[in-house]
């Protein structure tokens, strides 16, 4: 019977690929494909001159169902215009499967309008920083900058963008922060956010996805491509968010409930960048929630969020709400894709047919993590002695209490130097740099160089990658491993 | 056949009945009856003064074989004690037809201790519990008893002394809260500790050193063999510590303070157990840092503090003091032996030689945990599926929010099912049982059975114990695994 089914399958899809290449295609009006979009009429598109039917492939995008519908009936390139990731060779073969003909002749031209590139008001990036996607912006510093200072310079923190930046006045800037029920809203210019106490700490974000391309060499996952370096450091100012919660009239309750921010980004229907935090969290001034209008004492570089965005210490980046516009809050987590469809760990058995994404809480804080950032991968080293250096950071404020190396593969161990400021215990907000001088043995040809770190909770990090590999190849935080050659 | 079985079983009975009512009863001694503790030697126990053989019996014991031949060789009063499902005219019935004799009149009662021994005065304890060191006392309930119950019953709770059972006369004890400079000391009797509002909590304590056992079979390591038992879950009550340290005077202050924390169990030279915590995790109300004083609704028992101990929720066994005498806010921490030259983590490469244990944090917060109770190592199942049950654990109040089982030693996992009380977040005290039950391919000869738990923060468990082996083998949480055969 499976055998049956299978022979099915290929021959409609053999039906299909006849259709599509071998017969003349067949032709539909921009009317017909309008016609097709809910899952009861088909889910038509077009790309091109191209039309596909892609009722079947709506439950299984990556980027959920919901966005996808948003092009039903039309036209892909508006979105793919403004999620660039999509212009990658396997997404075009994924959407060949689906063809199923031509738009008429007299049809093809297009019936909207096309519409201005909406990143062509995008800033001006440093040329050192390694791009993952231009459109949306995603880009890392290269490892042998990324360690060169405890404070990450701003032109070369890294940057997570999900949407187009937007170019805010910061004179007509208004933060809207709404009262609890009964109460009064606030509506704070960032004069008005000026008149907070001024509360400075250095922070280390990082994305849920750094090292994801190490989870890519054993298994796909569905991601942006992050080396080592989706982790910064900078010394942030702002107000507290408890202080401008507190004047707003909320107070911390009882029952679970959650702070939500809004970006000032938004995709073409008007949906906005969305994440929350758990109300708990930002009441707690200990926990030093920041609306920061600050970095490194300069005002937000327009890529980090200017004029104003969310830090929340020792929490997953996703929560650092760039070009913050709405705080409000909520007895619910928020309804964003990025808080409820992405962003959450899974088992290694859980794919993309079988995921429930209500099953996993929301990262927030992450675990303990570290990276070595010289030598590279392939170097050839000297020979008589290595240096190794990298990052060693965990999430919730857990100061790093030891880096181990390995120049063996993890057979012997020994103990790193940390550098930089000393930790504040259960406030370490910010990574500690280390390195390891160590002779090496004459004669030796190689090297399979392995760091793992230990936070104050003594949380180590697992030796293998497998083990925790999950389909959207976040929290990637294994050993981190480094092959080189030494010169004879 | 199964008729001719069930008349021999009647024919047996018969005979002796015969022999135990018609004849004078035969008599035996404890030694006697504690040798019989095997299938291949017959298992016997003793109820009052009557003994039985129940050999036949132990495979058809409703509550499992494993259970019962934990009372093999002795009394079953404190099986009976604690599964109160027994005190059944029925139970007496079944037990009846295998009585084989009584015991001698001389050796009815309890052997009597020597009179010199500082342990001569330890409280008796549950014949359960399996003993690593008898003085001071330690022992561990077995697998098959620790997850029987989310909440652990008091007899067969861990029990970790360092030093012999203090015996406190609750009418005159007094607990010294030492107040700040300039104040005046608190010396509270029971009755004034009741008046300050009664805190109730579920919490899960655990040895740093459980699982060592597993370390040792990697390297020789200082420290009682636990096996995965040094774990376990109470319903604690009593006063919360912040309430009291405010009536003694005592406030947060910016620089960094410990509470130090004396028992009342003392070594030949009068030097107490001590140990102590963060200021700031004594004085957060949302820690819930206790002066307990009732465990499972009754009062402590003498081996677990009677009658007031220290429960610090998310943190190591070590900091909750037994048989609480003092406590006092210093600006360093206890200079208890115990906190400063034990339970400290340290890299696989320091040994006695080189540890400096000034170098490494006093564990506080434990790592996340979990580990296999059912089936055991060695065990032979059956065929057709198999069930794994377990606990999980993390420290510092965070969730447990995933435990993976794998039955090929970690190639593949499934998710398994979380059992007993949802947890609060941030707040997650107390464990998760788990289980996982899952077919088994026909033909199949054994299975590697692993286990691996994720936490809240996405902090998950490295995956073998030799690099985070430490010379005093704490710390064990790597994954857990269990070999067992399967029956044809």
């Amino acid at each position: 019977m499976g055998t049956l089914l299978g022979l099915g399958a290929v021959l409609a899809c053999h039906d299909q690929q006849c259709r599509a290449s071998q017969e003349s295609p067949r032709r539909y009006t921009r009317e017909e494909v309008k016609s097709h979009c809910s899952p009861e009429t088909g889910v038509w598109v077009t790309l091109g001159c191209e039309v596909f039917d892609i009722t079947e492939f709506v439950d299984i995008h990556p980027g959920g169902t919901s966005k996808l519908m948003l092009a039903a009936g039309g036209p892909l390139e508006p979105f793919w215009a403004l999620y660039a990731v999509h212009n990658q060779p396997h997404v075009r073969e994924i959407l060949a499967q689906y063809k199923i003909g031509e738009l008429s002749p007299d049809d093809k031209a297009p019936s909207i309008l096309k519409t201005s590139d909406p990143y062509m008001d995008d800033p001006i990036r440093h040329s050192a920083l390694k791009v993952n996607t231009q459109c949306p912006f995603n880009a890392e510093p290269p490892p042998e900058l990324l360690t060169e200072n405890y404070i990450t310079p701003n032109p070369i923190f890294f940057t997570r963008n999900h949407l187009p930046v937007p170019n805010v006045d910061p004179d007509t800037y208004r933060l809207n922060v709404v009262g609890p029920p009964g109460g009064q809203s606030l509506c704070l210019s960032l004069d008005d956010l000026y008149q907070f106490p001024k509360h400075e700490i250095t922070v280390t974000l990082q994305c849920a996805g750094n090292r994801r391309s190490e989870m890519t060499q054993f298994k796909e996952v569905r991601g942006l491509e992050w080396s080592l370096g989706a982790i910064s450091t900078a010394r942030w100012a702002g107000a507290r968010l408890c202080d401008v919660l507190a004047q707003a009239g909320h107070q911390l309750c009882e029952t679970e409930a959650h702070v939500c921010f809004e970006g000032l980004d938004s995709d073409p229907t008007g949906t906005a960048y969305g994440a929350s935090i758990p109300l708990a969290r930002a009441m707690d001034p200990e926990a030093e929630v920041l609306l920061a209008y600050e970095m490194n004492g300069q005002p937000l570089p327009r890529d980090h969020g200017f004029p104003v965005r969310v830090v929340v210490p020792g929490v997953v980046g996703a929560r650092h709400v760039k070009w913050l516009g709405k705080v409000s809050v909520e007895p619910e987590e928020s309804f964003s894709h990025w808080q409820r469809r992405d962003y959450k760990g899974f088992s290694p058995s859980v794919d993309w047919d079988t995921v429930d994404f209500d099953s996993a809480p929301s990262i927030q804080e992450l675990p303990i993590q570290s990276a070595i950032t010289q030598p590279k991968e392939g170097e050839i080293i000297g020979s008589g002695e290595v240096t190794v250096k990298g990052y060693a950071w965990s999430g919730g404020g857990r100061a790093v209490v030891r880096v181990d190396a390995s120049l063996d593969g993890g057979l012997t161990w020994q103990v790193a130097e940390l550098e930089g400021e000393e930790q504040r215990a259960r406030k370490a907000w910010a990574w500690r740099l280390w390195h390891l001088q160590a002779p090496l043995p004459a004669g030796i040809k190689e090297l399979n160089i392995v760091c793992k770190a230990v936070d104050e909770s003594y949380n180590v990090q697992p030796d293998t990658v497998a083990p925790i590999w999950n389909l959207r190849g976040v929290l990637n935080n294994a050993w981190h491993r480094v092959h080189v050659h030494v010169a004879p």
